[in-house]
């Protein structure tokens, strides 16, 4: 049995629930949740069920407000941090790993934030404690980007990554391409459909890309870098006409983002049609060069709730089977 | 510091031996190595590079020649084997991975025979040892499959897998298709390269592959399914005029096998142009139906001496890394 303290209840936390109360493939008892306004805590395990109920019924999960204090007192295993990303000093999320890795509690998240702008610091604290942090969910969704580098690829030398990383954009640039539609046209239909957010600046400026990009160089090159060190150049310049120009040439045009040891760079690219690259729709992608596999290309749903709820598990289930 | 017996030092064998002389994330002492002949054993750890030179110079790796009664007296911690898969009884490796569970050892390995025809009796016997059985180069070489399925959709119900899992057969479909060629004509230009065997029964007859699909079979489902489970299906009668025909309609044919917990298939298929399994050349690629993430797909070198050195590499770190 696995205590986990949940906190974040959007989107992703409630998936994270729905694949508990699912059947994970270790016993989860999770004793709190806390979302951006309340936290419930119950040692014995809360009642999932009811904890989603409140949240739709009342908009909130429980009755206390001190989420720090609730995660120093509460004794949990896993802190499965699955709150929006934050940039800056990537408050409040920082913070609540901080208090678990100091509660003892090994971290898994899909929070970008803390792992893109303060990496270093968390992770000196985690090997101190000698617990883990594990963050598949913040990078490629339900695809293995995280864990490939580390594990499948655990005896190669990765020089470096490629990805299409925002599934937003993917979107965007393929019904550009294929209905010969403007980027505000085709965003407005994205936006109607759920698939970009009414504010878009975070995917469109290619800024979500780009700390996909500062968490693989992270976990690669054992860095310290962060978001002031990629190179962004989002869509929103992105013409139909360059996209039908490139397609005369056999290339099509996609928001790339690359990893190196030297370099961070996202911006909008030719990829040659056919190539691993060329995916549509909403779907990510991420191709690894290394030195014994050669090109590892991983593709798949790169967010969404069950997907990075899939993540989560996964991350979850690695930490119970190692401990 | 993990003590490792290594048998086979064919090509598979001596990348392993490569890329622990290239420097391994664990620290490794190979204290015994074997080949079909012969077997050198050294409680203090072998000198690979005077392996290596003797197997070159003398056509073997030492004075011994019963492996058996080494991997019964050696002290190790990890068997990794790579010999031949070879069908039936799965023997000679079957016996060498049950004397090495008898011994205590974890077990790597990309043989594909005990696992594909022996599966149920090898992991009985790891379950009462309590030592692990790993596989990550038996199916795909360096793509991450077998542990796709055991670690990154360890919360999700896996469904079904599609996959392309065999390089020669699609390097011939490929080149046919591309420059019009026989069957024939094709298969004995793959041979002059060494992309297919003098005697290329194993691939181009499907068998390979069936196996592939087999050992995902029996770690998706927990089944005991052999070689005997799978409608089988190869490339030998595919002709030029069929795959331009199935280009006409926007289609290629790949040799696609399948697996559900209903059925094992292995036949040519049409894929559309553009699909996810639409990857030319010697690749692989396999897609996992899964209900939380969705499809996921993983595309890349499915064989080759570094390449399946890479899985063989990163499965003993996972073993090391757990214990």
């Amino acid at each position: 049995m696995v205590r986990v303290a949940l906190v974040g209840f959007g989107a992703v936390g409630r998936g994270f629930a729905d694949a508990v109360l699912g059947g994970a493939p270790v016993d989860v008892d999770v004793v709190l949740v806390a979302d951006s306004s309340s936290v419930a805590v119950d040692g014995d395990g809360l009642d999932l069920a009811s904890v989603k109920k409140r949240k739709e019924d009342e908009g909130v999960v429980g009755d206390g407000e001190d989420t720090v204090g609730a995660l120093e007192e509460a004794e949990y295993d896993v802190l499965v941090e699955a709150s929006p990303t934050t940039l800056g000093d990537a408050e409040p999320a920082f913070g609540y790993m901080m208090t678990a890795i100091d509660n003892g509690a090994h971290v898994v998240t899909s929070n970008k934030g803390p792992l893109a702008m303060r990496y270093a610091e968390l992770m000196e604290k985690a090997d101190e404690a000698g617990v883990e942090v594990r963050m598949e969910g913040a990078v490629g969704g339900a695809i293995p980007t995280i864990n490939t580098v580390r594990e499948s690829l655990a005896g190669d030398d990765v020089s470096g990554v490629r990805g299409i990383l925002n599934g937003t954009c993917n979107f965007i640039l393929t019904r550009m391409l294929e209905e010969g539609l403007t980027y505000e046209h085709v965003l407005g239909e994205a936006q109607d459909m759920g698939i970009a957010e009414s504010d878009p600046t975070f995917d469109v400026e290619g800024i979500d890309t780009a700390l996909k990009c500062v968490i693989l160089s992270n976990v690669l090159f054992e860095g310290e870098r962060t978001l002031d060190d990629v190179d962004v150049d989002g869509i929103t310049e992105v013409t139909p006409d360059s996209l039908r120009l490139a397609r005369e040439s056999g290339h099509v045009v996609k928001l790339v983002g690359e990893v190196s040891e030297d370099a961070l760079s996202v911006a909008p690219r030719l990829v040659p049609e056919g190539h691993a690259l060329d995916v549509g729709g909403t779907l990510n992608v991420v191709s690894f060069d290394a030195d014994l596999a050669g090109e590892v290309t991983v593709t798949g749903h790169g967010a969404g709730s069950s997907e990075t709820a899939s993540a989560l598990v996964s991350d979850l289930t690695a930490v119970v089977r190692k401990s």
